[in-house]
């Protein structure tokens, strides 16, 4: 072969086309570098603060400005529309799915309405709308005490800084209406100086600190669980200043939680029909959470609920809070190699199962609770229904483990099946018990239950008053609320950016 | 740089060293090409038979002569040293661990005997062995038909073909005492001419063909599994022939099966205590491996129990066929990246889970069982007993069909617990009716249960005179047995190899 310089020499239009050529190639080069330098400037410029955020920041929007991915994402939670086996979208009224909650829960608010829950972002709106909080016409009425805005809103830390956390607990809900307005948002979870994940509920840190533990220490992995472990947890309103606290003091399990609470001799409030002295299980999904595969696997509640998402060359966190069938691509499959079908497949048919324990718990323990009603009625006495109420009272506190919390079939399904066979199993115990007490005061025919079909029959059952409810409701969110973002509205243009 | 010859030529040395240097290298070449090529021959003449088989050959000891990898790992079946949570190693006696079994099992045979089965090469031996045999003195005596040896020998096949299937079948047991003596092995599960995997039971074809399937169309993944079926299920033996049947002809599922049980008028025994009309369920381990995730994820029985070895340069099936416990490394490690330990956590686990639920199960079908003895003794009617005893047989039956299979409680944790949450709800709900017939005929004491604490008092409540069965069966080992095994010995010698 030739040297290229000779073989030139004698064919010119070679040159050329290897200097064109060249000039092309270089071109093309230039553009594509020019596209990663972009790209690059993108992921440096992406998170240049544009606002300097004020210390506790409660405004969602306020950081949006900063972080605008993070903030877009967020504020999807509004959407409402995603349906799945026993959520048929938009706050799906689950006393009406399933009037026998109406009974187990009498006497307590949730009897009153108790719904699908939404995004995040509907978290203030929902507490005002619901008839659980009632009508405080001002700042000293209840029903509920101010511990129930706690997981709310990112104006709580600012308010418990501002009112002392005992104080805070301690007044009435309806007291702060017009300071906690901002749905959860940015400031439960994020330092505004340094961005990084903080824990900003005081429940949380008592009660690591009274399992001897510095919640200070978590790694960045675990506090991508954590902060989302600040609400979504069984707890309790210890003593008349109704202090938010988590019962695990003797650890995590239902046994411990229970014994926990038995020893304290606390009860929720006395169930009317049966007058057990009942639990309340609210949402203990964090418990059941650890009692499953993912947990055992070092997954965070982040890595499902929260996946990374890719937008130019910004990678970021997926505020868009929810379940992760709702995005199986995105969460499941960046571990599980099989189909969405598939997989939902999966995950419907243990929650099949467990639903269907389910609904033979709450049929027993409705009727532990008429015919524990039947037996005061004939004249049992405290002593013959004592052990029944108990066995009631762990049953429903069984059932209402698994019931309460969002996912817990999913989360945990084994741990879900063996509370409910335990649930069944203490439920049927009270009711072999109550028809002997029944036979030894002369009745031995079957307790009749009365007509609870639907939700409205359910609520007259227990008698409740659903008209003079809802009609005061209506009245209150027509009068009082619209002050409430008045004045809210006024305090909020004070602050400076 | 001058060429090499130019080199060579100044410095002879380096010729030398170059030439020597080839030399080493060609001949290291020349033992890894002749490695490379015994490995090969290895496998070429792994299955060269030395011995040609018999249509239907019985022996495992002479397939082993052509099948020495297979055969050895076979022979290695009869380790009893694994131990797991619930098994302590070489036939636990299981009515000792858990005498509750005993009532629950009262007039059918397996409350005289019951224990933690062995491998396959065990089979003939323990099947003899075992009191719910009893001690023929002829091929007239029972109690067991010749359907019990269906799952115990390649001898089987042989004989169905001689017999014809139902003679097979209705003639007695202890007919064929001297017809069976090779224990589960090759014959089984292989075609002696090619090797390929043969289904030789008809229960199994039998059962396809109902529901419209051939099963000479399943694929050798398929079958990988479906050799295993022919024994590893749920079956009955069908009207007095004692025709062994799978009960699948409205599915798999426990309420497929049941129904189909309750549509045949079908029972296994009637309980003495209760005069429930019972079904015994026998290790279902396919029905409910098909209700768990790795038969979803199409995964085959000896993927786990029968993982791949390498010997040499020779892949072969292990046909040590066990716990995948016992091989973690060879089997679930194949596809799960955890830790041993953590492998066995997390199916401890679950068990844990599982046995909680099967334990109060069995406590509260045994008290139902005494309970509806008290409401016979106290004059209960047939027509008021009757919702009672079949609450009873339902109950018992979804627990037996968790605790008869091994290892269910690992294939299909979930649906075993929702069966056993069922069996409590069950077993509850006729010991609530049953409160309620009590206190009609004017019992409303709690009814005592024996004490039940071992197995000797156990059999004892229930009337059986273990030391007359213990010492008929001793006897009959001694005088009966080794006869069949001298008659055995020499129709085998006349077998031409």
């Amino acid at each position: 072969m030739k040297p290229i310089n000779e073989v030139v020499k004698t064919k010119p239009w070679l040159g050329w086309i290897l200097f064109l050529g060249t000039m092309a190639l270089v071109f093309f080069i230039g553009l594509f570098a020019s596209s990663i330098m972009e790209r690059r400037a993108e992921v440096v410029f992406a998170y240049k603060p544009t606002v300097k955020l004020m210390d506790g920041e409660p405004r969602n929007e306020i950081w949006g400005k900063n972080y605008p991915r993070e903030f877009n994402s967020y504020y999807k939670t509004q959407d409402t529309t995603f349906k799945s086996l026993y959520n048929s979208g938009n706050k799906t009224d689950m006393l009406a799915q399933d009037p026998k909650l109406v009974i187990l829960w009498a006497g307590y608010a949730f009897s009153k309405e108790y719904n699908q829950p939404r995004g995040h972002w509907w978290a203030v709106e929902d507490i005002r709308n619901i008839l659980r909080t009632g009508a405080p016409k001002d700042e000293h009425e209840g029903p509920q005490p101010g511990t129930c805005w706690t997981c709310k809103s990112p104006d709580v830390p600012r308010m418990m800084k501002k009112m002392g956390i005992e104080s805070f607990y301690k007044t009435k809900w309806g007291a702060l209406g017009f300071e906690i307005v901002n749905p959860i948002g940015c400031a439960d979870c994020h330092d505004p100086e340094t961005m990084n994940l903080v824990i900003t509920r005081p429940a949380l840190i008592e009660a690591f600190q009274r399992q001897g533990k510095d919640i200070t220490k978590a790694s960045h992995h675990e506090m991508r669980s954590l902060v989302c472990v600040q609400c979504h947890v069984e707890y309790y309103f210890r003593g008349d200043g109704k202090y938010l606290t988590f019962p695990w003091d003797k650890g995590y399990n239902i046994e411990d939680i229970e014994k926990y609470y038995d020893e304290a001799g606390f009860k929720d409030w006395e169930h009317p029909i049966s007058k057990a002295p009942m639990l309340k299980a609210q949402h203990p999904e964090y418990e059941l959470f650890r009692m499953g595969i993912h947990f055992d696997r070092g997954i965070a509640c982040a890595d499902c609920h929260m996946p990374y998402m890719n937008e130019g060359g910004v990678k970021y966190t997926n505020h868009h809070i929810r379940s992760p069938l709702a995005n199986i691509s995105g969460s499941c499959q960046v571990c599980h190699r099989q189909s969405e079908e598939k997989l939902k497949e999966n995950m419907y048919s243990g929650q099949k199962k467990c639903f269907e324990l389910r609904e033979k718990a709450e049929q027993l323990i409705v009727a532990a609770h008429f015919e524990a009603k039947a037996a005061w009625d004939a004249g049992a006495k405290e002593d013959e229904m004592k052990p029944v109420l108990t066995l009631i009272r762990h049953a429903q506190w069984r059932w209402d483990f698994t019931a309460a919390g969002h996912g817990n079939s999913f989360h945990a399904p084994l741990e879900v099946a063996r509370l409910l066979g335990t649930a069944i199993e203490k439920a049927s115990d009270a009711r072999v018990q109550l028809a002997r007490i029944l036979a030894n005061h002369n009745v031995t025919k079957p307790i009749e239950i009365p007509d609870i079909s639907t939700k409205e029959k359910a609520q007259k059952c227990i008698g409740l008053d659903m008209e003079k409810l809802n009609s005061e409701k209506k009245e209150w969110l027509k009068t009082v609320v619209p002050k409430w973002l008045e004045n809210a509205k006024l305090r909020e243009s004070k602050y400076k950016i």
